[in-house]
């Protein structure tokens, strides 16, 4: 079969490799029909995550139809249509019984990681009866590829534990893919107010197409002064990260109302600045997290309801034999006007 | 009346002072019967809060006997024993609505700050009905001068912020009067396992005899070590934060678990690091706070049925007229092992 | 001025009051401009609410302008055009301090029951303060008489207390204002179903144009199957009661899922029969409620940001003149179509 | 291998019967070496539970030493003392995903209901890796036993979903095995008083050995009036029901607080009158539920550093092969003042 293979920092293949192969009972084998490339793909090519070692194919997002099934597996079966989460889970572990997959002592965040991944002809899902989602019919592919880690992402490390409520305001800082997923999440919820601030005025436009009530390009440097200026002086009910570098952290720090809350999604490669000089008094809360995907069942069921679209977060669409094309077009994303890429199996 | 008067960075003097008189209908006049000293009176004294100018009286906790009342106010009447909250609550602002008494928009935290404060014969208490709570029969005074700050602001900012539940292992970051306060309000949700860190010896051994499961004195730098080795290298649940340096703020976030919380008690004058390139994929919670005094109706009904013995706080005792000295005592708190002093009208 | 005065039950007349005057410094006097009638008035009429007497002026909910101010009234002044909360709270006794307004020692429900109410030219509103709201810029009057009593009663007690989660599927039982008002407010957690049962198939068509997915005339006996049926025969999230009769509520107790909420907003005038037999098992969660009116700024929001126009609840408008007709097409709900009505000062 | 076998209504035996083997990759086989009966298991014998067929193994509790495992079972090994859940898991569907492990798909509670149960010499668990718990070092059996399913009954279903604060009043009705568990797990809480009732003396005077503030003996038919004494006529924050029949549920309803709980515990064989017509405008909370054994390793935690000793309700001791004997002395629980009895291995 065809993968995308790593082979050390800038270096990455196209190239034939072996067929998983079902090593426990538990395991699941996945024929890819979607893929779909990830910022963290990108920050591995760089050389960001050393976990990462050569000869690993990358990848942790898609859906496909299930090719093989270990033993023990009892929710699929062959032919089944999957959605495969970017997070594994045992289901035995205590974090699993808390509900903490992104903590599985077992599993966790393992695909295009510590384990083969998903930019692939097929895959092996370990943990298949905790880790993989029917698709539901009448629903966009494409849609379906965004649950597997965007969208849950967007909604439980941006919302949820951000505690969006009706009638909130509330700003996301960075409206790249995983911005613009949260802010879709945010609108179960209701909020009054959805200021969203970015550098790219093509992704602003998208921002306001998809219920940015206000945008803001932060280029000018006073992003801060609008945000008080837009909540009376008062400030956001929840901020929202959604890059990952100090610049982007410390207007959330500032923008931040009394009693509301900072939820960072970003990667973060270095340490920020945290003004508890100013913020002790604040009464303010700070979540930081990696997806537990625990989410996804009730996320599906919006899905199917027309509550979301997550397929409108689509701009580019390639054969899954054009992967390096794809990188290449994901890597000069704002050149290109690209949000999120599907590769598309023949 | 006497009282103690700032006069400046360094200076204070116990003097005489126009007693207080009703200005809205809505004040209460308190005839002071015991007051206590707070660290943030060290820091006033210091020039740390600028907001504080030269001839106020300082003191924000004590309990009295109601002396006057205005009009509107119905709770009280003379002659009642009540206890002086340090939050000054109006009742009808957005704020006080969402029971976030700390930001009430006509109160907030004023006694011996924005106000004269509670450390001289009589004090003038604005909004009495909503500030002010009915001291209980057959409970120690000095227990209760305890309510008037320190044991609710471990308990909300410590406990309830911190979201201490059954079965779980917490660290304090400080032993002293505000991280031992927030000890006894962790007992109420029965963790498993309290180790309590301090530099000083004699706070440790309080703390040991209040409940502490396990003392670490930090003065040979690998309190992390020893943590993670209490808690089989996974941290622990809640790390409460109650000092108020760089330092202390930087050994929650090395020990605190995935799905974690710190709970930041201490009053902070410069920035911190957060490691958010190490936190990001680590699910925590950090939370920060003024003390709303919400909780105060409740902590009385547990002191009432011996919960908790907030007086067991008090070290020291002296006369009203002997605020210097007790200033002084309160001063060099580690040699004196002064926790918490009362001063007693005669 | 005139009002609506009850002279026991089945005896009501507008006719000459004398206008109310301030009695409390905490007092404010409105001049109503907008005013409704609520299906508890009709209960009133009936004689099933005793504790009102003869002489009583009916209404508990309304819009105006502010006349007079008590001298304790901060956040009013003469002019200020404000809503009036169907609930009157102090804001100081305990019940206040937990935002359970509806229990206020001093207040609770009293407009129109146990002292005078709003359907008059003028009303007297203890407690202005925190029984009174600003009406905001640009939203319709109309909208904002909703918000006195049945938005916040639907939000609170139905979709609030019945934990309306996105992605759930829903039941209302009984497709009336209130029915109907929970139907918009569950509209804010964005649930995937929501399946509205009534008898009567205008009210049912109401339902649809505001967003029922499903829609069930109840007639036929057979209300149970069908929604058994919509769900996979594994019932509702929510089942919301708004009728306030042993068969509506019976409904209810059947069409629950394990792990499902009851909440029970009708006013019920006997017992029902509550299956334990079949329920202990069933980890059930069931709630009732007196709205608290402590979501009527979050409310405000959503209505300025219209994310819900309360106003299409209005069926018919009258002068104030007018409100013994209002009554009379009010006490015709069924024939005459209707849903609310607005009285209008001239 | 000898069992206790269900024989019919009334009929029961210690029998020979076939050792059980494993059927599923993901069983275990545990050797019992401690035992207990359930209230339930009498329920059982009246032929109350039409589900349990004759050859039926009773018993849903205890502890003993895998045996042998099911080749997909990862988290236990042969000679592994393992703690018995009461409640079965699969961990992989809907319900188990959101931890409601009582209404899991696969499994819930099956034991000695469904399939053979504990109260034998061998036992088959399915789903072993879910549904089994480690014994951790320094704890007595006995203790342990407490936790297949009578502790977390009373902490889950009574303290949890009772939502039992500090300084709260509760009342359990009831001071049976179950009463009493909720009654140590409450404590957990710190709540200020805790009322039992119960018509026997010698439960009561357990209750109060165990922490009871309060004691009412119900025979007198003034149990309300007492409560609404000892609580200034307010009533209690939180009522357990632990009995099971219409007239101890009854209390529970009279007793409640505004804005307070009822968590129904016991198992009721037919239907209540739910005072609706009251507490329509009461803002109460009713709960109900099967134990879902979640709070399990939490429990754990408490029980090993000594928060609770539930080795406390043990009250008789007997040989396994004393199976017969056991029952008759539980079956006379009131005049053998027995609460839980346990049966040990030789």
């Amino acid at each position: 079969m065809k993968a995308l293979v790593y082979h050390g920092p800038g270096k990455k293949e196209w190239e034939e490799k072996e067929k998983p192969t079902i090593q426990e009972a538990t395991d699941v084998i996945v024929k890819i029909t979607k893929t779909t490339i990830c910022g963290t793909d990108l920050h591995i090519l760089k050389g960001d995550v050393p976990a990462v070692t050569s000869g690993r194919t990358l990848g942790h997002e898609g859906v496909g139809i299930v090719e093989e099934v270990g033993d023990s597996v009892k929710n699929f079966k062959v032919g089944d249509r999957v959605i495969i989460s970017c997070v594994t889970s045992c289901g035995t572990c205590d974090y699993c019984k808390k509900q903490m997959y992104s903590h599985c002592d077992n599993g966790g965040w393992i695909l295009g990681h510590l384990i083969d991944g998903t930019q692939a002809e097929y895959v092996r899902i370990p943990f298949g009866d905790t880790s993989l989602y029917h698709m539901p019919e009448g629903v966009k592919d494409e849609a379906l590829v965004m649950l597997s880690d965007i969208v849950p992402t967007g909604f439980e490390i941006g919302v949820l534990k951000g505690e969006v409520k009706p009638g909130d305001t509330i700003a996301i800082v960075g409206a790249g893919p995983i911005g613009l997923s949260a802010m879709l999440g945010a609108q179960f919820y209701s909020p009054s107010e959805i200021i969203m601030i970015d550098l790219d005025d093509n992704r602003l436009a998208v921002a306001k197409e998809f219920g940015a009530t206000k945008i803001i390009n932060s280029a000018d440097g006073n992003t801060i002064e609008k945000v008080m200026e837009y909540t009376n002086q008062v400030g956001v009910d929840v901020a929202m990260e959604a890059v990952g570098i100090p610049v982007t952290f410390d207007i959330c720090q500032h923008i931040v109302a009394p009693g509301g809350h900072i939820a960072n999604m970003g990667v973060h490669g270095v340490k920020v600045d945290l003004h508890l000089e100013k913020l002790w008094i604040h009464n303010i809360t700070l979540t930081t997290g990696l997806v537990d995907t625990n989410s996804t069942s009730m996320l599906l069921k919006t899905v199917q309801s027309g509550k979301i679209q997550p397929e409108k977060l689509v701009t580019h669409r390639f054969k899954l034999d054009d992967m390096m094309k794809a990188y290449e077009v994901f890597e000069n994303a704002a050149d290109e006007k690209a949000l999120k890429v599907i590769l598309e199996a023949e």
